[in-house]
This record gives structure tokens, sequence and C-alpha cells, in this order.
């Protein structure tokens, strides 16, 4: 089965937004295996409006609109899908009564102009909104179903959940679509396809994805099956020798973010944690705090920008510096391990690096970053050159450090 | 004028990817005053990319194709959209020798594939792609200007500069739009616009678009008109008496993040900062440090996320945190006197506060802060009950205290 999602509303055609809606329905229709084919976004144009569903409703099996259910003027999506519906609007007092009193309980008395929203199109069922003023519609018209949600997505979504999705699931036949996320660091995109694409062909229902993100790789399986043991056995078997073939380098398999999964890690092995950051600038412990919980293993960073504070706070050498520079392997292993010795943690991770745009030398190109790793057992570094331009190369050394600290706790835990 | 975009290619209807080409069009079409009334997002699939072609010509005046320009079989746009024209795919042999000798330039034989991308719309302009092998087409058919790109941006966007903006300038009769965006910190949306209604209902032919961020409000000017001067002398009289109105709350008229402004201040004054941060947990850090330069400014961040750190690194006495805990006044007044001591800085700035979703109390909701701030006048701090869920808290914690830090510049410089 085959869908259009259709957004209306003149602020999604301007510079600054445009729908999402669809995102979150595309993916509920896949899973059902139902594909989406076309996506469009309208202004408050009648002729345009009219047009466009009428075309959906001619050539898809689904027709879903977002948006334009609103009380005023500019709100056409009631009267022109109607239109485009050859269908009448009809009057439903219940529902003015039923809005009225939704508007006392605001402790306000409704505006008339409201009334609008009392309107449906002739013969649909009518879905209530529970976050919301806007009711929403559903047909069965000829061989298409036609849904016509409210544009925010706290009102949509729970409307497409409970009155919209089972319908199309009985209606695509009870073939839904099985998935399974992997999150790999450390390779690029093609050597991480050249690795797994021997593996990946023997599966041939499966659809592989490989999604670079700006520090990491996704590798999305997808298996549109009717029997969900099977699908679910099918995926498992792939997703195994993905991880087999890969190794340390998938660093989730359920979704987790990189924080998470430091996080997961420290929890489990019940360690404590503290960074020192230098181009970062606290970057780092920003993304390990995003974690809720983490006050439980992170208990102190440092941002030692100049090289004052890595000397007074960090206890850095003072020679270090001289000799071998703030941004060196040297001084990575010495930020490393003041910080862990300040903060009394089992771990500490330390950065320094050239950020840009500015600050590069031909020794010391823009990108070049060093990580540290302190422990028990003693101390280890690690030079990058990373590519970008300043914000990405910060987003990648974070990403890089937390890969590093991953990496090590999955040596020493 | 009217245009309508067409984005083309699968991948762009999965759940994880839409069009996003499309803004930076519809900025560049409403500059001069051409404005985008349909957006339309087709997949690898020829009736329905034909139809949506066929469509937007027969009833826009201008009508732009993104995607789809690519050497496999799956690159439909150079076929599918001759035919809806009802014109022919003409060869061209010196767009072959050119690509060959493209592909020698980096270091490879041209495969025979890439020979597609040597064919051309009948009667077209053929547009130079200076950054990829897909060439594009412009071609004005009856009254609709038709302009056919390939999907990466860094592709498209020089092809549309260089080779069709001026065209459409030409035609939309020299009519462009003017701008000016101001952004705003600590007014909520309908307190901003009670205000400012009285000013900008004056200016009838600006329009005034007022959009929420998550911790900020961008005040947007827009004004069609042909004359330039009169233009600008209009846009500056309003914005100037919205800044009057508005006073400090306004924290940018240039577009400027506010961690920008913060940093412009400082180097204005020739100044350096500190930060000592807990909810936050490098946060403030991470962005004062987004911005290239900031090492003459920013000298050292804490993130002191234990009572033992707040303690040990940042003087915080112990006392304090047992008398009025780690979410207090005085403990956030002690912290930003503590790191402005060890960092020896001129101001310093500390943050303290429940980021949730759990710590919470009656007394200590989720989302209270405290902000410090200090310099060699004294120590001020402010409190702060902030909504949304820990990501967006943080995140506003870290605005409110960029604000802060700035409004206190603003009275110290």
């Amino acid at each position: 089965m085959h869908a259009e999602i259709i957004a209306i509303g003149s602020e999604l055609l301007t510079p600054e937004r445009t729908d999402t809606n669809s995102l979150w329905l595309t993916r509920k229709l896949n899973d059902i295996g139902i594909e989406v084919k076309l996506k469009t976004i309208v202004g408050d144009d009648v002729p345009r409006l009219e047009e466009t569903i009428r075309d959906a409703v001619k050539r898809s099996d689904v027709v879903i609109t977002t948006g334009g259910l609103g009380p005023t003027e500019d709100d056409l999506t009631r009267q022109v899908s109607a239109k485009a519906l050859n269908r009448k609007l009809e009057y439903h007092i219940e529902l003015e009564d039923h809005l009225r009193e939704r508007f006392r309980g605001w402790g306000r008395e409704m505006p008339e102009i409201n009334k609008r929203q009392a309107y449906a199109i002739a013969g649909c069922e009518v879905l209530p909104n529970p976050n919301g003023s806007a009711v929403g519609m559903y047909l069965n018209d000829g061989n298409t179903h036609i849904a016509i949600f409210p544009g925010p997505p706290r009102e949509m979504q729970p409307m497409f959940e409970n009155f919209v999705f089972e319908k199309l699931k009985a209606a695509s036949g009870g073939v839904s679509i099985f998935r399974r996320l992997l999150k790999v660091s450390g390779y690029g995109e093609s050597a991480l396809d050249e690795a797994i694409a021997p593996i990946y062909t023997k599966f041939k229902d499966v659809q592989t994805s490989i999604l670079f993100n700006k520090s990491e790789i996704d590798v999305e399986l997808a298996l549109r099956a009717e029997n969900k043991e099977e699908a679910n056995r099918t995926l498992d078997e792939l997703r195994s020798e993905i991880v087999a073939k890969l190794g340390v380098a998938v660093f989730s398999v359920q979704g987790e973010t990189m924080e998470q999964v430091v996080g997961r890690l420290l929890r489990e092995a019940g360690k404590t944690v503290s960074v020192a950051e230098s181009c970062t600038g606290g970057l780092i412990g920003s993304r390990l705090t995003d974690v809720p919980g983490s006050s439980s293993y992170f208990i102190e960073g440092v941002v030692a920008y100049s090289n004052e504070a890595k000397v007074r706070t960090l206890n850095v050498p003072q020679p270090t510096l001289d000799e071998f520079g703030a941004v060196s392997a040297e001084t990575a292993a010495a930020m490393a391990e003041g910080i862990r010795e300040r903060a009394e943690t089992d771990f500490a991770v330390s950065i320094t690096g050239i950020a840009g745009p500015d600050g590069g030398s031909a020794d010391k190109p823009v990108g070049l970053v060093y990580l540290g790793f302190a422990d028990e057992a003693g101390t280890k570094t690690l030079k990058l050159n990373l590519p970008g331009d300043r914000s990405l190369i910060r987003w990648r050394a974070s990403q890089a450090a937390l890969d590093y600290l991953r990496r090590q706790l999955l040596k020493a835990t």
C-alpha cells in the first residue's frame, strides 16, 4: 500500500520552518508495511490545496493531512477537503457543546469563531482530540483511506495512534516492518560498507541502510514480514554477524547515544570519572551530564582553556608545556593525571587540540587533537586529525574522547 | 510571482530524512519578492514525478527541482522532466568530454554509466556544476521559469546563485524583501507581543513575525519594496522604536548568538571570564568556547558536579553546603567567588540547579536554578524556575546564565 502526506499551512512555506510531522508518520506507516510515495507542503491557498487533495486521493491508498483545522479564516482544511472529496460539511451540535465545555474547563467562554470547529465532512468518523480543540476526521472513500489531523504533534500523534493506526494496519494485510539499529564508531563510510557488505548481501530480504552522521555511522536493518518471530530471528542473526565482524566498533545496538553507553558502563562497573578539557571547552562534560543520573559517576570536570589553568588546576608541569606545547601527547597525559588526582576518580579522560579556524601551523594543523586516559594502571594517549569546521571538529573531538573512554572502560572493567 | 519547489529522491521519503534545500531556496526567492506556494517531495516514481512537474509548470511562475540527476537508474529527473515538458533529451558530446576530463583530474577513468549525465533537455541552458558531475538546466517555457538542480546543497547553491538568481530577480520586477532580525531574551511570547504590537502595527507594510525558540524570541521584520534606501529607512526606524521600548532585553540586532554577544562585549572591554557550573555540566563553557577567538577572554571553567568538587576546587565552605544545600543562592555566590579567585578573571559566572528528572522536592523543584555573578564590586545572585525536560532546562539555564553575564557586563563595563 502507498501513502501520501499533505502538510497544510503557510507557515510551513517560510525559510525558517518546514513540515516534520511527516517523519513521524512515515515511520508509523513503514512499520505496517505502507510506503510513503509523495509529500506535499501547501499553504493557505484554496485551488492548490484542492488540487493536491484530489490528485492524492486519485492515486494513493492512504492520504493523510496535517494542519489547517484551527478556528480562523486561514484554516481551510475542512472546507477544501470536503470540496475535493465532493462531500458536504455537516454541523455537529454535540461538538459545539463539547467545545463550550472544554473552554469553560479552561476558565473561559468559547469565542464564537470556534464554532467552525464543530463542522465535519459528511460521512466521516470524527476523531476526538485529547490535547486541543480541533477534532480530526477519518473516512474510507472508495479504495482510499483518508485521515485529517490538526498540525501540532502532541495533538496529531495520539489521534493517529488511537483511531487510525489499527485501521491501516488491518488494511495493509498484517505485513509489518521490523528494524534493528547499530551505531558504529571509528569507521569511514566506505570502509564500513566494504567490511559488512559480504554479510548483509546474504540477507536478501533485509534492507540495510548505512547513514553517516557527524561522528558516527548508523546501520539500519529493516525487514518487511508477516511473521514476527521469523523476522526477529533473521534480524538478530544478521545483527550478530555484523557485530562479530566489527567487534568493539559497534557501540550501541539499542539506539543509545555514546554518552548513554559510557554512562551505563560506568554505572554497571560502579566506577567514577572526571574530565579535563581544553579545545572542547566543556562539551564532553556537558554530554556526559546530559544523561539523567550521571551524578552517580561523573564527579568533576575542568575546562583548562588557558595554559595557566592547566598548570594551577591540573598540575600540568610548566616544563611539559614549554617543551611539547599545550597540544601534545605529553600535555594530554598530564591533564588526565591531574584531573584524576584532583577528583579522586577511578578513570579520567582529557583532551587538547586545535579547533580552528586560527591557531594552526604546519606542524600542528587545525584538527589536531590529543586524547588522554588515566586509571590506576597508568596513562595512555591517542593522536587524531579531525576534518571539519570549528563546531564539527569540537563535536568529533568530544565523540572521539567519549569513544576512547568507552574502549578503555571495556578493557579496564 | 509564485514558485513551487520539487525535491526528488526516495531517500527524502524515509523516517530519517526530508528535504531541507527548499528552506535555503525559499529565503533566496523571498528576498526577490517571490513567494513559495507549494513544495513537493517525490521519490523515484515516474508517474508521480511526471504529474508533479506538469501540475507545477501549469500553475506557477517559477518551478525549481532539486535531486535525481545522478548517474544511476534511480536518477529519473532528466528523462521525466523532459517528458513532462514535452521536450526531447539531447546528447552533448562536450559535456561527456568535460566529464571524462574531470574524472581524470580525480585520477580515475569515467565509468560508462556517467554518460547519462551528458544528456540535457532540448532548448535548455546547461548550468555548470562547480562541485560535482551533474549539470543543471534552466529554461523558460511559456511563462514559467524552470530550473533543475542536483540535490547536494554545495552543488545546488552556487549554481542557483551564479546562473538563476539574477534571471528571476529581473523577472520579478526588481521588488525585493528587506529584513531585520532582533533577538530578545527574558520575555514571554505574549508579553513581548503586547509590548511591541503598538509599535509594529503602525508600520503597515512591514510584516513582523515573532518566533519563539527554546530560550529566546526572534523578532523578524520583513518589508517588500522596490526602493532599497526607503526600505532600509523604514526598517531601521521600526527597529529603533522596538529597541527603545525593550531596552537591554534586545541582545542582538545582527543575528549574533548569545555567546557571540557575550564574547564581543568581553573583547571590547578587554576583560576575562571564568565559569563554575553544576547542573549545566560544561554547557556554558562549551557555548562560550564555540566562538572562534574565545581563548582571549575565556580562561577557565570548573564543572563541580559533586559537592566535594565544589569544596575542593571552588572553595565553597562546607557549612554553606550543609546549611543551604548545593542548590541555593549562597552556594551559587560561593561558586562564582571561588572560580574568580582561582582563575584570576575580571568576571565570573556560576550556576547550580536541579535539571531533573529526579532530585526535585517540594522545596526545591526540578527547574530551580540559581545564577551567581562575581566581579571586583562584589557578588550577586538570581533565582529562576525553568520549565521543560532535562535537556531543555539545561539549555535554558545556560542561556539564562549567559544573559545574566551579558546584563552584568553592560552595567560593569
